[in-house]
């Protein structure tokens, strides 16, 4: 991946003017530029006082929005993970061949991935070292799951090829997927679509080699 | 990728009679151990003093072998680096239609991974927050380039389909390969041979078709 710099996380620093003669921050924001800072810096290296650095404002600021360093990071994960979670439904909920509803889950898994880039970034580090890193982790294995399931049904239709065992299949496909956090830049690309569309074109036609 | 536990680290302590009341260690075993703190922590939340704790012997002990965490880590990195790139130029040396050193280089990055596979998480988690980090990024992009390069060749040569960017091709292959640190455990599996054969069952007929 390519690096980043840690001017990036500044560089998200409001630029309103200050309330009451410091930065203002909403909570969604806060939590946004903090995953930032988590991003490049690591969550366990980041203290309270890094991210209110980070931020230019006070601990205290800080507190005023979120209890916790963890609570910064069980909004954020609750963010990228509800929205993949979303996206799984919405295709199961298709009615169409499980082939055409992984096709979308793959599409969309791309669009949330470079939509809610930092997110899903710091999602797909978490080493599980605590509870709701655990947790995490849990909801990641179960749409592996759901995944691996909708391509167990499509290789049942005769839509994929037998031969390479659906959840192996899931989990490669996802990784291609969320390796894309590693070099994708939203400022160098005018959309995901060309993204979304080689991947797409990848996994399927490779999923598919044995019905061609 | 699923929780790893804390003590996995401390289950790689010697067994071997302690030397002068206290666990020996060779620089090799030194370094693996270290990397296996290093993915479960995060390398910059390890301190040497963490180190110790974990490999059961005094900071002046790690001293003995090298001179910096940092140093750890350029160990580290260099094995995973040099493999990788080994392998890139054994199967660029080959002479053999380009679709054939790809199929080569896919296979033996696989073997890599699930033979060094805490080597390799930790290269694949660097953020670049140092020199000796930006340039194992900068050797990481290489090898890409040049997976690139010959995903080009084959192109050219009519082996792959053209319509999908050779650059975006190399990095989604390698972010499929890549991917697999995340879920494969050896001590779960006989061999890495099956993994192997799905990732390039997918990727190579994925990249394929338009050719089929």
């Amino acid at each position: 991946m390519p690096p980043q710099r840690r001017r990036q996380a500044s560089a998200h620093r409001p630029r309103t003017s200050p309330k009451r003669g410091r930065p203002g921050y909403d909570r969604e924001t806060l939590v946004r530029v903090c995953v930032e800072v988590f991003n490049l810096r690591g969550y366990e290296a980041t203290s309270m006082g890094v991210l209110a650095q980070e931020l230019g404002i006070s601990k205290s600021a800080i507190y005023h929005h979120v209890n916790s360093k963890e609570e910064i990071l069980d909004a954020a994960l609750t963010h990228s993970l509800s929205e993949l979670e979303r996206v799984v439904a919405e295709a199961e909920a298709l009615g169409t061949p499980a082939v055409v509803e992984l096709e979308t889950i793959i599409r969309e898994s791309v669009n949330v991935l470079t939509r809610s880039l930092p997110y899903v970034t710091l999602l797909l580090r978490l080493r599980g070292n605590s509870e709701l890193e655990t947790a995490a982790l849990a909801r990641r294995r179960e749409i592996t799951r759901r995944i691996a399931a909708l391509i167990a049904q499509a290789q049942a239709d005769g839509d994929l090829r037998s031969d390479i065992d659906a959840r192996t299949a899931s989990r490669l496909a996802m990784g291609m997927v969320n390796s894309i956090v590693d070099w994708y830049r939203p400022e160098r690309a005018d959309s995901s679509a060309p993204v979304a569309d080689a991947v797409i074109d990848l996994l399927l036609s490779g999923l598919r080699r044995a019905a061609n």
